[in-house]
């Protein structure tokens, strides 16, 4: 047996969570919000809602548009995003070991012995 | 803002919860499962099968079935299934006092300061 868990910030609705934290990444990698979205098997239509969903929620912008030049424009992470995605990255994994350690302190001894 | 989550037991599949949790409350409260399954607002067949597919994946009955009787027989939860209920019940509060702990740590400031 093994726990498993759904972690996301809240702010009146979801307000950031793994799945925008992945798309993040990935318009960081690639700079392109239709990349990032065709990475995550996710319609451009989605993904844009999707962050337009978190931004309303968060109450400031998490990518913005870089119009022109040579490669024809794309998407950029704005600080605050990067900011929201290293405070997120630090607490998701404190938030597995967390709970993975108060899983142990409670069904580590049932696990052994087993039910009775 | 604020943190939110789920959490659950899984082996091979989902194998208890906070909604097992409740409905096995509820039968310990009514002895039947029947007026737990309605408490819930829940088909009785649905907490049937609920209560199936928990018990098929820890190994052990859930609930049993008292016969006859003056009282026309119904349900109880079983010693195994109590045992597993106050381990969930303490892992359950443990896990919500260090999830949310675990948030004060990493957003704490940003709440206070806001993002950057």
């Amino acid at each position: 047996m093994k726990v498993r868990y759904k972690v996301w910030l809240d702010n009146d609705g979801k307000a950031f969570g793994d799945g925008p934290y992945e798309l993040l990444k990935q318009v960081d990698e690639t700079h392109s919000l239709h990349r990032a979205a065709k990475e995550m098997g996710m319609a451009y239509s989605k993904a844009w809602r999707l962050i337009g969903a978190m931004e309303k929620r968060l109450g400031f912008l998490l990518i913005e548009r870089k119009v022109g030049g040579l490669s024809g424009g794309g998407s950029l992470v704005t600080p605050r995003a990067r900011n929201l995605m290293n405070h997120y990255e630090r607490f998701r994994k404190d938030a597995e070991k967390g709970l993975e350690k108060i899983y142990r302190k409670h069904f580590d001894d049932i696990e052994r012995k087993g039910w009775k």
